[in-house]
């Protein structure tokens, strides 16, 4: 398994160069999941967007009410892995044409979630063109006490939230790579399609968890960044991953794909010292969410696989790319 | 002359309003240049997202340059209309592939005027998709002394920044709907391309001016928005708005056409009491920006419309929507 910090730039890195500064007036800028800046008095407000387009991140057919919930979601959790509390957010749309029916739904998707968390829309642009949604939100950290991408010690436990690899199990289906039996499908496709920001366990975590990020992209690919911004390594023993029923009744070459490397997820992975197990423990009985240890940040640089009988595993996968075709 | 708040809805006005509630914990929300936020000790934040799309905001063979700088002004253009000072912004970009060149062009154009404002690049998304950017900017206004669209006052002078009209007349040019001589267009088309967005007059406006906003879309739609929403009319002097030479050149209906309705000149539009002239003229000399008086806010709703004369002008143009093909 390659060293991620060490692998090739790929177009998207590329691209992140040209844009990618040092901050002297914030205080943390672009590569973690929000940049921070000062906020109201004893806070510092924690900021991210993300682009979603049609065809790339979503089905060109996909229900507007779960394609409403999605955007949103996925910023939501970029805030739930910094730990901070949801305040507002911006909509910017473009849209190939106005159909009413369509808007009411994406509109219901979104603001329902918006709702349940307490994060209002307070600003948006709209326009003509291909179906493009770009959110900007916004929330609250107290203190000094957002969880960093590059605080993780040598030491720590890795813990992962809930269960990796639905969503990626799901979108194969929907590919034709897998046929899935339809119970199955129905299971699992709302992680996919309406995944759940662990935006609560993101508050919970403050104080507790050291470094933490939320999935987007494969665990492999998204712990790297933990790893790179630390200057610390890791091991992960790959069978300890959490899995549903429905991924663990897969063969287990598929399960190991979909929990590595599959997107889509944004359950949280943070770090921890092994004196806070008790605390997360009772952090997970409380919300009623798994919290699975699955391996420890190490000193020594990379990332290293292990199986059930602790041999190394060698993943052949790929974390995923915008830009790969 | 329609009043503009009794207007028959757009699709763009349908899709607004499923989107736009009332906000309980933001100070201000959808419907201004900016949303305002409480921000660090003694200030508000003020926050704007706009999104330009290829080939409906900006030509597919556009300068990089020019494009990079372009997104960004408008963007700083409303944090000045609301008297905001520049503080950050977040990029979410979608391109259709990944030309190192192309992309250190934008974001020389981008990052050379983000510093001149003191506005650091904090976040952002890259994704591949067709040509769309979209910036969120942020910007400080202390106390309460944003200027609101809400704010005008019965009585209160009408103000336009610089010349209007310009960024239209050499969209025009480029459009083929008429010819401007080589010399004139080459004066002009820096208006379209690099408009300048006014951020020191805004921040000098404050505890001045009462509503402002930045005329992106014509000054007949977007005064139209001042109107409605601080509940008064308008009589403007068509022939007493600001002009450059060059427009001065073009034949009469022309130039009323394009200082009326013209879009994207990026100047803005303020009004205050009659007792602030003076001071105005001195914000005029020191930042070396001609202002114009040009009407007048009235008890009385809807706009009128005079020419030189004081005689009645009908205006058959309308105000640009984004939705209109």
């Amino acid at each position: 398994m390659p060293d991620p910090a060490s692998a090739p730039l790929s177009e998207f890195d590329l691209i992140r160069q040209f844009f990618t500064r040092p901050v002297h007036k914030a205080a943390l800028g672009v590569g973690d999941d929000c940049a921070l800046i000062d906020g109201r008095p004893g806070h510092q407000l924690a900021i991210s967007t993300d682009m979603l387009v049609s065809g790339r991140h979503f089905f060109p057919d996909v229900p507007p009410r779960a394609l409403g919930h999605k955007a949103l979601a996925v910023n939501l959790s970029d805030l739930a892995a910094m730990g901070a509390e949801p305040r507002a957010f911006t909509l910017a749309l473009a849209l190939p044409e106005a159909d009413p029916a369509w808007l009411a739904e994406l509109a219901a998707g979104m603001l329902v979630l918006a709702d349940a968390h307490g994060c209002e829309l307070i600003g948006g642009d709209t326009t003509k063109g291909p179906l493009t949604l770009s959110i900007t939100v916004f929330g609250d950290v107290p203190g000094r006490q957002a969880l960093r991408r590059d605080a993780a010690r040598p030491g720590d436990d890795i813990w992962i939230s809930g269960t990796l690899g639905d969503a990626r199990l799901a979108l194969g289906d929907c590919r034709g790579e897998w046929l899935l039996p339809e119970p199955d499908f129905t299971i699992i496709r709302p992680r996919m399609d309406t995944p759940t920001p662990r935006v609560a366990l993101g508050m919970a975590l403050r104080g507790i968890a050291h470094a933490a990020l939320d999935i987007s992209d494969g665990l492999i690919g998204d712990l790297g960044h933990i790893l790179t911004r630390s200057a610390v390594g890791a091991i992960i023993d790959v069978d300890a991953l959490p899995r549903s029923e429905v991924l663990g009744a897969q063969p287990l070459a598929r399960q190991r794909e979909c929990v590595l490397a599959g997107g889509d997820d944004y359950e949280l992975c943070f770090t921890a010292p092994a004196g806070a197990r008790e605390a997360i423990a009772g952090i997970s009985r409380q919300l009623g969410l798994p919290l699975t240890r699955a391996g420890n940040i190490t000193p020594e640089p990379g990332l290293r696989l292990v199986d059930r009988d602790g041999n190394p595993y060698a993943f052949g996968g790929a974390a995923f790319d915008h830009f790969a075709s």
